[in-house]
């Protein structure tokens, strides 16, 4: 079995949630969390579909990445899909802002120096 | 001792933290909570120091109501004052808009029907 075969066979593409279906209590959850702030801000300083899960260094382990980016699927901010062995990233900011006006802008402020 | 005497007697003023001093991450903290959205949507919707404590409808015990009272008024969301034995409420919504602008505007929109 080629890699690449043997990543899609072991891996089930993931699940998305739209923006839309998302509560405000549960995007600010998402938010309030100081690596996923990191990863939707590392996303929003690269193109769309840059980024693999492996390219965003946080300060937790695989497992606890995944978790976080699953977190941020599941309140509509980040869009994934497999390539090979990558897990391509997408900030989904047109959707998110429609649904949040002003959430992301605010969390990609960068006078957050506290 | 009066009753006045003995709430002041027994009850340190409360200490406040400006929102000027609270970083993104406590603020969304803060507001990602069922109770604490919904005390600050009372307050909204009330004149400054006009409710206390007591007179808010949430689903949890004293202790409980006072611990999340206090996490607002550390982020800067709250201020409170004591009038005999009752304490007043204010929401510092001119101030906190100046360091997170939009963020109450979002909290108070009345469209999470999830």
């Amino acid at each position: 079995m080629s890699e690449r075969a043997e990543a899609a066979g072991h891996r089930p593409a993931p699940a998305h949630t739209h923006p839309d279906d998302v509560s405000l209590l549960a995007a600010l959850s998402a938010l309030a969390d100081p690596v996923r702030l990191q990863l939707v801000r590392d996303l929003a300083s690269h193109p769309d579909w840059t980024l693999s899960c492996s390219n965003f260094d946080v300060p937790v382990g695989r497992a606890a990445k995944s978790h976080h980016f699953a977190v941020l699927r599941d309140v509509g901010l980040v869009e994934q899909r497999d390539q090979g062995t990558k897990r391509l990233n997408r900030l989904r900011r047109e959707e998110f802002d429609a649904r949040f006006p002003g959430l992301l802008d605010l969390t990609l402020r960068a006078d957050d120096t506290h």
